[in-house]
C-alpha cells in the first residue's frame, strides 16, 4: 500500500501578484483527492500582452486531472481570486462554494456567462464545514478591503491548514466582521496548525497596518474645505471605503452620488447579501446636476486610470451630464497599482489642465491598504504557530522575504513559485516535483496559450512594423506582373525621400526577373529569398527590420 | 515702427518630464532674434510609442525661422536635455554653447553622428559671457545630478531672465561646485530678475532636499554587513553617486569595479574635463573575477531596468564573466522613475530568484534627488524675487503647483506648456500665440511625425491583430482561384475549433463569386466591402476586429 501524502501546488499567485488558484491534494501519489482554492484573473499591458482581455492560470494539469477534484473555493471576490471562474468552471464543473456576498458576485459572472448560478453554493461561516473528499472545509472571517474575504482552515488527515486568503488586521473594518485575535487563537488551540499559506503582499511594509476607520475623519475635514465639487475614486469593490467616502460627504454637508456601473453592482451585491445595511443616503447621477457643485459629491470608478472607467471619463469631458471646473476637487482614495503609473498620471494632468485640484494619497490620509503589512505577519505566525509558513500572493521577492521573516522567528518556510508541488506530509516542506504553470489568454472570446506565438507577433508588429509581399506566377513559374508590397507602421519614406514601398516593389521585382526557375517553383527557398530581401532594403532604407509575410500565388492552367 | 517684444516659448519639457527645448525671442513681432535653451530627448514606452527609438521635440516652428536663430545653449549633459541636439542639430545648423562637461558629452554624440564637433563651444562660467544677437548669456553652476549642470542669467534690452536648468540646493554635491546663495543673490542685486523659468520636478516633495554628501556613511554601513558580492547601480550621469558608491565601497575595505559602457563614458569625459579628480582606484572588469566576493564591489548601469543594461544581463545569467549568486547584495541607488516599475520589478524579481538580496531607496537612506523640493523652490523665488515664475520641466499638474506657490508668494506666474508663447515684455506674462508643437520619433533611422499615423498603426495591429487578404481578378473582373487569408497575432482556430483563415477564405470566396461585376470592378469598393466580411467574421469567431488589408490583383490582357 502507498502511502498517503499532502501536497499544494499553486498554479497561479505565486510569484506574481494576481490569477491566485491553489491546489490542495491528499492520497497516495498520483491519485490525490483535490480541492482548488481561488481563481482568479491578471490584467494585461501593453508590454507583454497587448490586446488581451484578461490573463487566465493554465489549468492543463488540474484539467487533465479533473475527475480527482472535488469541489473550488474562492476566498473572496476580488477579481484576482474570482475573475477566471466562469471563464474556466466549464473546464473543471465541480461545485463551487462561497461566503454570501462572493457567491452573489460570483452568481452574477455565472448568469452573464450563460452558466447556472445555483453552481455556487452559499456556506456560513466557521463552524460549518465543508466535506471535500478527505477535506473539511471552513470559512474563517477576515478584513480585507472587499466584505466578507475569508481565511480558510483546510482540516486533512496529515494535519490541518490555515489558508490565509488576502487578509489585515483590522479590528474596525466598518463592513463586515473584523479581525479577531480571539478567532485565530482558537483555530490553533482547537488543532495545532500544520501548515499557514500566507498572503505577502505587503511584506516589505515595515509598519503595522492602519485601520479603515481611521480615513472618515481625515476625508471629512478635506472635504469640508474644498471648493467646489468633489469627486472620489477607489476600487468598486471596497464597499467599506465607498462607505466611509459617502459618510465624509454627509459630514461635510455634500450630497452623494454613486458614478460608475461596478460601484452600483458592488454597493447592491453587499446589500442583497446583507454585509451593507447603513448605507448613506445617495441621489441617482441624473439628479446631480442639480445640485449646487460645492455641496455635491461624486463617488466613482477608475482609481487605476482605466480608460472606460468614470474618471477617465471626466477627465476627457462630460459624464452623464456632469463635468469637472476650475476649483473642484478630485481625490484618488486609493494606491496606483505598479505600472499604472502612466495612466493615472494622465487623468491627473488632464483634470491639473481643468483647474481642478487633484489630491493623491500621496501624504497617506486618504487611503489604507488591505493587506496585512510586517509585523501583522509575524503577529499572526505567532499566533497560530503553524509547523511551517508557505507564503503565497506575491512577487518572488516577497516570498523570499516572507520566508526570512519566518526563518527568523523559527518557522520552517519554503518559496514555491507557481508550479511548484510541494510535500507538506512531514514537518518540513520538500519540493515533489515541478509541473508546468503558465498563463492563458482571453483574447476577444478566444482563449490563447501565453507560448502559442500569438502575442509575440502582436508585439513584433507593435515594435518593428509589417510589410506584405504579394507576387503572382504562371503556370511556368514566370512572375506575372510585378511584385506588390503594403507596407503598415513603417515610415512611408526612405533615404532620399523615396517611397519605401516602390524601393520594395522595384528591388523584389528586380530579383524575380533574374531569379532561376528552380528557385522560383520552391515556395519555401522564394518566401524566405523575397523576406530576406525586404528586411535588408527596409534596414538600409529606414533601420528597421520588419516583419514580412509573403504570399506567392500560383496561377494554375484552366 | 513696431515695439520690441520679449517672448519665451516652449517647444519640449513643459507639459511633460523629458524631451526640454526652451526658445526665447526678441526684437519686432514675427521678427524677433531667437535662441533655443536645450535640446533633449524623451524614451519611449510601449503604450504609445511601440518599437520607437527616441522621442525627439518637433522643431518645425524653428527650423521655418531658423535664420532668426542665433545660437543654442546646453545647460547640461542628461539626455533629456543634449540627447537630440546631434539629430536635430542639422536643421539648424547653428553655434551651440556648454561648460566643458557638458561640451565633452556632446562632442562624442556629434562625432557619432559624423557631424563636428567643434560646433559646440566651451564657455567657461559667469562671468564670461556669450553675445547672441539681442542676449547676452551667461553660465551659472548649479548642483544637481551630473557635473556642471548650469543656470543661464539671459540679459535682454527688455530685462534680466534665470533659466534655471535642473537644480537642487546642495552645498556639498561631492563632484563639481555646490550651490551658493551668494552667487544668486549677486545676480539678482545686479540687475533685477525679470523672469525666473524654473524647474518643477519635484514640487510636490514638502520636505527640504537632502545632499548628496549624505549618503556615503549609510552606504559604507550596508556594504561593510553584506556577506557576498555587493552590486550597486544607479545612472551612469550621476559622477557624484559613483564616486560616493565607490569611496563606500573602499571604506568598506572593497576592491571596485565599473561595469557598462555608458559608465565608463561618463567617468572618463568627467575625469578629461577636469571635474573629477580623485576617483578610487577602480579595477577593470576581467579582472573582478579574480577578486573574493566578499571584497568585490561591482558599480553597474542599468537602474531603470534597461534590457541590455548590465544589471539586466546579471539578472538574466552571467555578464562579462561574473554572475550573482545565493548571499550577494544588489543595491539600487536609484529612484525608479515612473513608467519603469515592471522592468526594475522584473530584475528583482529574477535576482531574488538566485538568492541576492535587494535593496532598494523604500527608506530612504541610499538615495537623493537631483531636483529642487518645494521648500527649495520657495527659497530660491525668495532669493531672486522676480517679477514673474514661469513654471517649466513638470507635467501639468507639476506647473500648476508651482505656479500655485508662487502666487500664494504674491509672484506673478503662469503655466505654459508646450507651444504657448508668451509674451513677457511687460510685469506680466501674456499669451502671445499657441504655436503646434509636437513629438518626432526616431524610429530605426528614420524621422516620423507623432501624427502621421505610423506608430498608431502599429498600435493597432498589437491591440487586434492583422488579416491580410489576396485576391486575383482576370481581365474581365472574375475571381481566379480562391481568396487567400493570412492571419498574424490573432487565434488560429475560431468557433467549434476550425480554422480562421480557412474560414474566412471560405467566406470571402462565396462573396467573390456571387458579387456583380460592378463591384468587381471598383477597387474601393471591393475592398470595403472584403473588408467588412473579414471584420464581421472575425468578430463572430474570436471577438476579435482586426486591421485588414486588402491586396487585389487585377490580371490584364497581355
Amino acid at each position: 500500500m502507498t502511502a498517503n501524502r499532502l501536497i499544494y501546488l499553486p498554479l497561479g499567485g505565486a510569484g506574481e501578484i494576481g490569477m491566485n488558484a491553489y491546489v490542495y491534494g491528499y492520497g497516495p501519489k498520483g491519485r490525490e483527492r483535490l480541492i482548488l482554492v481561488d481563481l482568479g484573473v491578471s490584467f494585461p499591458d501593453m508590454d507583454s500582452s497587448p490586446g488581451v482581455d484578461l490573463i487566465l492560470p493554465d489549468l492543463k494539469w488540474l484539467v487533465d486531472r479533473a475527475d480527482r477534484l472535488e469541489a473550488i473555493f474562492i476566498t473572496h471576490a476580488h477579481e484576482d481570486h474570482i475573475g477566471a471562474l466562469a471563464h474556466l468552471w466549464p473546464r473543471l464543473k465541480k461545485p463551487v462554494y462561497a461566503r454570501k456576498f462572493t457567491a452573489t458576485i460570483g452568481r452574477l459572472k455565472f448568469e452573464e456567462a450563460g452558466l447556472s448560478p445555483n453552481t455556487i453554493q452559499i456556506v456560513a461561516s466557521r463552524p460549518h464545514t465543508v466535506e471535500a473528499g478527505p477535506f473539511r472545509v471552513q470559512f474563517v472571517p477576515v478584513s480585507h478591503s472587499i466584505p466578507e474575504s475569508a481565511a480558510l482552515v483546510i482540516d486533512t488527515p496529515a494535519g490541518r491548514i490555515v489558508h490565509s486568503g488576502d487578509f489585515k488586521l483590522d479590528a474596525n473594518p466598518i463592513v463586515g466582521e473584523g479581525w479577531s485575535d480571539e478567532r485565530f487563537a482558537a483555530i490553533a488551540a482547537e488543532t495545532p496548525v500544520k501548515a499557514l499559506m500566507c498572503d505577502s503582499t505587503n511584506v516589505f511594509s515595515l509598519h503595522a497596518g492602519r485601520s479603515e476607520s481611521t480615513l472618515k475623519v481625515p476625508l471629512a475635514e478635506m472635504i469640508r474645505g474644498a471648493g467646489g465639487m468633489v469627486v472620489a475614486t477607489t476600487f468598486a469593490s471596497n464597499v467599506a471605503r465607498l462607505k466611509t467616502l459617502a459618510e465624509a460627504g454627509r459630514a461635510a454637508d455634500r450630497t452623494v452620488c454613486l458614478l460608475g456601473r461596478a460601484m452600483k453592482k458592488m454597493v447592491t451585491a453587499a446589500q442583497e447579501s446583507g454585509v451593507l445595511t447603513d448605507f448613506p443616503p445617495t441621489i441617482p447621477p441624473e439628479m446631480a446636476s442639480d445640485v449646487p457643485r460645492k455641496n455635491l459629491m461624486l463617488i466613482v470608478t477608475g482609481s487605476q486610470g482605466e480608460r472606460r472607467a468614470a474618471s477617465a471619463q471626466l477627465s476627457r469631458g462630460k459624464y452623464l451630464g456632469l463635468e469637472m471646473k476650475q476649483g473642484d476637487t478630485f481625490l484618488f482614495s486609493s494606491k496606483t497599482i505598479p505600472g499604472n503609473e502612466r495612466e493615472v498620471g494622465k487623468i491627473m494632468n488632464a483634470f491639473s489642465a481643468m483647474g481642478v485640484d487633484v489630491v493623491d494619497d500621496s501624504n497617506g490620509k486618504y487611503h489604507v491598504s488591505g493587506h496585512a503589512n510586517r509585523p501583522d505577519l509575524e503577529h499572526v505566525h505567532r499566533l497560530l504557530l503553524p509547523d511551517m509558513v508557505i507564503p503565497m500572493h506575491g512577487e518572488h521577492r516577497h516570498l523570499r522575504e516572507h520566508v526570512r521573516i519566518a526563518h527568523e522567528a523559527g518557522i520552517a518556510a519554503a518559496i514555491a513559485v507557481n508550479g511548484t508541488m510541494l510535500d507538506i506530509t512531514g514537518d518540513v516542506p520538500v519540493v515533489a516535483e515541478m509541473i508546468e504553470a503558465g498563463r492563458t489568454y482571453l483574447d476577444g472570446t478566444a482563449l490563447v496559450g501565453a507560448m502559442d506565438g500569438v502575442i509575440r507577433d502582436r508585439i513584433r508588429m507593435a515594435l518593428n512594423g509589417h510589410v506584405m509581399v504579394t507576387v503572382i506566377l504562371d503556370e511556368g513559374d514566370s512572375p506575372l506582373g510585378e511584385a506588390w508590397v503594403e507596407i503598415m507602421g513603417l515610415s512611408a519614406t526612405g533615404r532620399g525621400n523615396r517611397s519605401l514601398s516602390e524601393t520594395l516593389e522595384g528591388d523584389l521585382t528586380e530579383f524575380l526577373e533574374a531569379a532561376n526557375k528552380k528557385l522560383l517553383g520552391d515556395d519555401d527557398k522564394l518566401d524566405e529569398a523575397l523576406r530576406r530581401i525586404v528586411r535588408q532594403v527596409t534596414v538600409e532604407e529606414i533601420g528597421k527590420k520588419p516583419e514580412v509575410t509573403v504570399v506567392v500565388s500560383r496561377l494554375m492552367a484552366e
